[in-house]
């Protein structure tokens, strides 16, 4: 127990807060030559939404020579180039767009970065992108409307198959908490450039979820949202490149985080009650474990997923269900992939794997939507799909 | 139902993954004439923690003129400049440093950024740190060891008081899950640069606490970490000024938060039952809420609070207990403070507050410790706390 002297400083109790401010910027902004030429301004609004539904990027870097802002609003098309004031902000005015969330980043110089000035961000496996919502008249499906709101678990797991901690998002509805029924499952998987946080932070699935479950329009489930990546969690430890071994991702699903899920979470656990779906490199997943794990899975889906594109390696990856469709047909309840029409990568595998199981007779469907390969596509997938699953 | 001609494009799986990868760097980092000018190496790992425990920092900027590194690792010290290689990338080897987790941010020229390179960030209301581990021999008490792991919750609710919808994280012990038993609750809060996931992504509370429970050095208990600003979440929606109006959280905590964690989670609800701590902003609000609401808190503690600095502001404040030593020995089961010795702001007025307290007779516990106004004094103050909590 230590005291000592008590002083009377006489500075009033706003001042912790100011004090704090200034030693934040004292740590976070000291002293490049440029930096004390030039004072950042004390908040910088980034981005901003206008009525007319415009956006207003800026950033404050007053000795940048080039920069420009890019994203999925402008999905497919060059960055657009910002202007400085005399205040060493730089701007720009885009759209409108139409109400949706939307990624970007800035490039400075060389450098791109997501907005200093946002905090709202989505993480992936090689940095953030930040997010901005471009609100509509009322509140969409992926908004939280005045709803029971289910829960988002944040499960901690050691992996002997990869050799490392990882995290599982885990979303349990309105009700869970506190009650005593069981829930069916589905997993959902992330594509490329996000980890096991994107369909909750960028997808929003726990509101569409809440937003469905609250009109009836689709089951009470849980949602499990594992990292795709066979490595550690990228959110603890070390960064590293990228393993490149498949099958170590199926192998952590069914051998621990299924496990896992069934032993921790009030949930059935036969296979007429687990779905697997996922996008772009998570639709990869989904469908090559879902249709080669018929014990597992009786429902499948696949968004703008970046599957195989010579037929050949298609017949071999799905050889399970395209040999066999009289037993898939009676054991499988649901096949369902969905593609943007200007997703150029992916749109022309999916429209050939939606011939191949035409030509073999196994009944599913494929859905074709507007879009590219982007966020605007997958959060309506998850709305189209949702309400088919687990449908008596 | 739509298909098409099955193409058989020719190219094997692995595209995907390459495919993938170039529309991301496509997406994410096209055309500006220097960038075209020198190519973003495919990996650049940042940052390093070499054998010998220093920190080798690196981010590709070929265009910049200025760059360098700080953070708390270099607590109080100038940032450090980086220098350039042929390839464009920036680079410094700090330390040797301790084992401990440390935040950094790179500078750009008038820049300031999280680390483009590494994807384990911490978010604030104004934008992201980066985050690295120097770690030690054996695991430390915030690592994960090979223990049963509690779940970190993110549940998401509106707040009236504050008009918007907010998120709060909740720790529970391993054995909740599945469990009968009810707990009791610590409230941890944050500081002025965090939100309600600093206390897990940075703090690694949740890791705390399920070592100390392994260990039995402390009671099974849920966690409950709000966000300290009262305005809505930053992780949703627009970013705004934030507001001033310090009333408001108290309000939010005591009429919104305990009472949804008190109908959701399986805790005791009674004062005893109760802590409440936090650091800086959050060791004030701890200090203020906790002492002037003995209805509800019988635990209270403070670490490097930004209380009042002035004697008078704080006999207003504290008069609860200050003014009814005896009363309020009775009642509390503990008033515990603590704060780093290099903490220049902040280490004073908290000394003047446990001399306070000894002058009026109030029983209480204030401990010195080395370090300054940082996450590797607050990480300790924790584990130091924890075991103290609802002993018998």
């Amino acid at each position: 127990l230590h005291t000592c002297r008590s002083r009377s400083s006489g500075v009033p109790f706003i001042v912790y807060a100011l004090t704090t401010a200034l030693l934040t910027v004292a740590v976070l902004a000291p002293a490049s030559a440029a930096a004390q030429a030039q004072r950042p301004p004390a908040f910088v609004r980034s981005p901003e939404v206008n009525p007319d539904r415009t956006i207003t990027f800026r950033v404050f870097a007053p000795g940048a020579h080039l920069v420009s802002v890019g994203g999925d609003m402008i999905q497919d098309q060059p960055r657009r180039p910002m202007t400085r004031d005399s205040a060493g902000v730089w701007s720009v005015t885009l759209g409108p767009f139409a109400p949706d969330i939307y990624d970007y980043t800035y490039q400075i110089d060389d450098l791109v970065v997501a907005d200093p000035a946002n905090p709202s961000l989505t993480l992936g496996p090689r940095g953030a992108q930040s997010l901005i919502e471009v609100p509509g008249d009322s509140a969409e499906l992926w908004d939280a409307r005045r709803v029971p709101h289910g829960t988002v678990h944040i499960d901690w797991y050691h992996s002997n198959v990869i050799g490392g901690l990882r995290a599982v998002y885990v979303y349990t509805p309105p009700g869970y908490e506190g009650g005593s029924q069981r829930y069916p499952v589905l997993y959902l998987l992330h594509g490329a450039a996000f980890t096991q946080e994107g369909w909750t932070t960028t997808g929003r699935a726990n509101f569409i979820l809440d937003n469905l479950i609250a009109e009836g329009k689709a089951r009470p489930m849980v949602v499990v949202m594992p990292y795709g990546y066979p490595q550690p969690a990228t959110t603890i430890g070390l960064n590293e490149p990228m393993r490149r071994d498949r099958s170590l991702f199926a192998q952590d699903l069914i051998q621990t985080v299924i496990p896992l899920i069934e032993r921790t979470y009030r949930v059935d656990s036969d296979a007429d009650h687990r779905a697997i779906a996922g996008f772009s490199m998570g639709g990869n997943q989904s469908l090559t474990i879902g249709l080669t794990h018929p014990a597992f899975f009786h429902w499948v889906a696949g968004f703008s997923a970046a599957i195989p594109r010579r037929q050949s390696v298609q017949e071999e990856t799905f050889a399970e269900v395209l040999d066999h469709p009289d037993r898939t047909n009676r054991t499988l309840k649901l096949l369902w992939t969905a593609c943007g029409t200007d997703d150029r990568a992916w749109f022309p595998p999916n429209k050939a794997f939606a011939e191949l199981l035409d030509a073999r007779g196994v009944h599913h469907t494929f859905v074709t939507t507007p879009g590219a390969h982007q966020w605007q596509v997958w959060r309506r997938n998850l709305i189209a799909l949702a309400p088919l699953l687990f449908a008596r």
